[in-house]
């Protein structure tokens, strides 16, 4: 197939766009491929399009090949369902929200967990029919707060969602694994640099779940991995807590004086200078941070989290562990509701063996402690008097926590969890997600089937996403250089761009007969017949990014023409006669099987 | 491809889904190609997304033959472009409209012209740029009043949209007829009957406009056919006027006594009762029926009608004739507001001359009138007296209307616009429109490109829509027969269902090789290897509806299998060793070149 570029409708703009932060957001603007159309909500032209019909025929391919059958529910979804599982109302101002002409509430959807589980129940009775996997390839909403990085995270875009159904835990085991094992195939065929980390499963329910990140230097997510070979999202990162150490070891409670220490830092440099004999650090010390916590319902409730003073609670962690709720850090307005407490030298316990903090306490603020404040160890904590820290806070002995909440800050050579070694932090972008969601929405929504006895059990489920409009920008991402976007033959709109320069006729007739016969043997051409400019033609190649560019000039009256590959920059020159071949050749290097 | 019918996500209903009203609706539930996911809107079942895909592919091939570029914009869109155009409120309750977290109001696009003008606006400076024809396959979104027939009406659809652009009118033109000459070949290769009528431009704005009608029964719309091929919507045609009367040959104005006379036929009566020496029947007498206009701002007008009293006004006819504002009949508050108005008696004038409808009346209600009713054509009609009417009230003598509305009811028999001979009427539903645009959205949204003389010229557009869900179901609404659908070649799911029946496993072995030898040969086959009752089977594959089927059972001892035609019911035998190359004849005369 040929384009004639005079004819495509596309303009490459030599300027960035003003909103982009991103090397991907900017060339597939600025390489014509996709326009905003509203805050995180982008138009395709043709080149984009095609990029996303390659993405989409992978994914397509792979999905049949574990055996999953395409399907497509509507966008547009009535709230019963979303109610009946609670994310109508978990789903908070992240969904759109639509009352139609009668008043009916309705939504966008987000993902369809429910819509799919209404289905299978609507079809299916027996065990005999399952196992079963579905998947859409479909436009989805969210209203994120903040829409950034072009189609890195939009409030449209579009997914791959896929649904697995089966009759016991082992069942789901395996339909997780299938759908690892095509993801894994997936963005392989991508050309993408992936890893596949733990994670949270935040709204979704269920319990085992892991993310497919593309590794990108402008990535949102953070994520550690092990010399051991443990990967988590950073938000999924479970500190391996050390071993309780016995009380009758620690040390008794002690106040000390700390005037004006309005800081941890205050606090360690006075406990060095007066209580010295050993070198105080952040990390003796126990910090107590309130939270404002408010659930799905708009009920609020506070929560005191405990823990070490070197550390600062992770505000992305935090976010993860809370979902659907959300916490705020105590207002001014808050601490009023509390005078018991004294800011700056807040304690779970006073002197005097007063409990504090804690739903048994006086305050009755639920007390959530880091998985390293173990029973047995004793921390540098605030008096709550003005003015005053104790020491000897001992863990077990001298307050209790309500539970661990694991949300303080991961970095760079923290111990790993599997005990390799030290973590070691890089960034990447969801690319997948899968889960076993279990049975929390076909007991929801009352998915059974008889099973061989007979009985009726319920459905036990998985659910696995593809950001399929996000993976065009994750490519582009990862592959575009300073001079624009650079294309694997995988996913190039078209595989050779043939450039005609200068001004004679007979030049513009050799291009076009050398893209005729590429086309014929099964490529797809763009092909450069505008008046213009050598340069601009070369910096339109550039930035539009196909791999394999073929130049036809004032060579050919030497026989030769240019053959250029877009992602190396080499050159070389080519007898007019052997282009074809030559092309063909460059292409079965890269995958590309021509005719 | 094979795909087993054990492992196919479908079932089939034996009872037709309570809602639905029309044979489409009916099948594609019971067959298992849809589902109702909310009123208007439908999930799409394995079988169903194949048609659809089908019908797809047939738009972008025909598409791609005018030059037409494929692009996707979004379904939810930023109201600005069409508060620009006026549409944000012309469409009244007939979009849904979101507002976003950030308090942006936002709509869910029901068609997308003003996008288009903007993105053309974005990227194109001259005239050398075009004609440029660009179109969408994308979901699209109308709050309908009355969703209803399944994919007929439905609020969430799948449309093809094309809009051309163009320096001048003969451009337009020409861009007109590529398109209409591409839904000629669309609607061609989908196999329906159809028709191409003129057509009402609507709240879309512009000039020429016609539709693609499939002819069915249970079609919405009612369109004309005249001897002589004029063709039209019957909310588009339009009435020839007849030729004026010399105003002096009217007879003059006369009040007559119609005590009680509550209806057209009693007036009618009592004419031929006390004025006898002539025929008078309904066509004789001019009604005025009032209503009260609301424009799509909320502003309210009154509107008298006036047309010969053997017609009723026809609500479809008047809705098109006034979109965007709505007419609805005048109720008794209305008529509270114009006391001089006598119910069942009125006039556009007394006996004493006195105008009572009409912009320079007394009432200062606006009148139109029926095409019918021009200069020196004289009538009866009420005297504005109770008890009252009046001869001899002639057009242009004693009352003058303030124009003409074309909206009284069009009959089977009517005489033809083109004086061909008589109309027949008939049912159908929209398929494809076009139309004209002119320059409304380029004025409107400032697309303008420089001439060949460097002066800025507005650009001429033209829109064109194709229903492609719409599509899936007037294919089977055509198709459909008493037993279940009943699909083309080139529609069909699969091209063969290859039925194995009874229990023996060689007849399984059989039927499945047989399935492995016609998907070699590049067909599709459904291939029904449950454990069921061949009548289970048989009754399945009439409800699924592929066009070929073959049926393996007893007669496999004696070296025959069955091959069945769908469409016409006829069964014949055929050796075993002869079923490969007898469908691939069956499937070449249909059409379909196997390899």
């Amino acid at each position: 197939m040929i384009t004639k570029l005079s004819n495509l409708f596309v303009r490459t703009l030599r300027e960035d766009p003003a909103d982009a932060e991103v090397p991907s957001h900017r060339w597939l603007v600025r390489a014509g491929y996709i326009r905003r159309a509203a805050p995180g909500i982008y138009s395709w032209l043709p080149l984009g399009l095609k990029v996303l019909e390659k993405v989409e025929t992978i994914i397509r391919e792979e999905m049949a090949a574990i055996g999953a059958q395409e399907v497509r529910f509507p966008a547009l979804l009535p709230r019963e369902p979303y109610e009946a599982t609670g994310r109508w109302t978990d789903y908070g101002d992240n969904i759109f929200r639509i009352v139609d002409r009668k008043g009916a509430d309705m939504l966008l959807g987000p993902t369809h967990e429910e819509m799919f589980t209404l289905m299978v129940k609507d079809l299916y009775k027996s065990y005999k029919d399952l196992p079963l996997s579905l998947y859409q390839i479909q436009t989805k909403y969210r209203d994120e707060a903040r829409p950034r990085a072009g189609l890195l995270r939009g409030r449209e875009f579009i997914m791959k969602d896929s649904y697995s159904f089966d009759v016991d835990d082992a069942g789901l085991e395996a339909s997780y694994d299938r759908h690892r094992a095509a993801y894994q195939r997936i963005f392989e065929r991508l050309g993408l640099d992936f890893v596949i980390v733990s994670a949270m499963a935040g709204a979704m329910g269920g319990s085992r779940s892991e993310e497919f990140l593309a590794v990108l230097e402008n990535g949102e997510d953070t994520f550690v991995r092990s010399p051991g070979g443990y990967t988590a999202n950073v938000e999924a990162v479970k500190v391996a807590p050390p071993a309780e150490l016995p009380i009758g070891d620690a040390p008794a409670m002690q106040a000390f004086e700390t005037p004006q220490a309005g800081s941890i830092a205050a606090v360690v440099e006075i406990l060095n200078r007066d209580l010295p004999g050993r070198e105080w650090t952040g990390a003796d010390t126990l910090k107590n941070v309130l939270f404002m916590v408010t659930e799905p319902d708009g009920k609020k409730r506070p929560l005191a989290v405990g823990l070490p003073g070197d550390r600062e609670v992770d505000a992305k962690r935090l976010e993860a562990a809370m979902e659907p709720a959300v916490a705020e850090p105590f207002g001014e307005d808050d601490f009023k509701k509390y005078p018991e407490l004294v800011v700056g030298f807040m304690s779970p316990v006073s002197l005097d063996g007063t409990r504090i903090l804690g739903k048994e306490s006086s305050t009755k603020i639920e007390y959530l402690v880091d998985p390293r404040v173990v029973t047995g160890t004793h921390w540098v904590t605030g008096a709550n008097v003005k003015d005053q820290h104790l020491t000897g806070v001992t863990a077990g002995r001298d307050f209790t926590a309500d539970g661990v909440l694991d949300v303080a800050d991961v970095r760079q050579g923290d111990p790993a969890p599997d005990g390799s070694g030290p973590l070691a932090l890089a960034r990447g972008i969801e690319m997948g997600h899968i889960f076993q969601l279990g049975r929390k929405y076909a007991e929801a929504l009352g998915l059974k089937v008889l099973d061989e006895n007979g009985k009726l059990v319920t459905v036990t489920m998985g659910s696995y996403g593809v950001g399929v409009s996000r993976a065009v920008a994750a490519v582009a991402e990862s592959t575009a250089d300073d001079k624009g976007l650079n294309w694997p033959l995988s996913l190039a709109p078209y595989h050779v761009h043939v450039i005609a320069t200068g001004k004679e006729v007979e030049v513009f007739v050799k291009a076009e007969q050398i893209a005729d016969e590429l086309s014929a043997r099964g490529l797809d051409i763009l092909f450069d017949d505008r008046k213009a400019s050598p340069g601009v033609k070369f910096a339109d190649s550039e930035v539009m990014g196909m791999p394999i560019i073929v130049v036809v000039g004032r060579g050919l009256a030497d026989g030769v023409v240019e053959l250029r590959s877009r992602a190396t920059g080499d050159k070389r020159e080519v007898p007019v006669d052997e282009i074809v071949s030559e092309v063909i050749a460059v292409a079965a290097a890269g995958g590309l099987q021509a005719g």
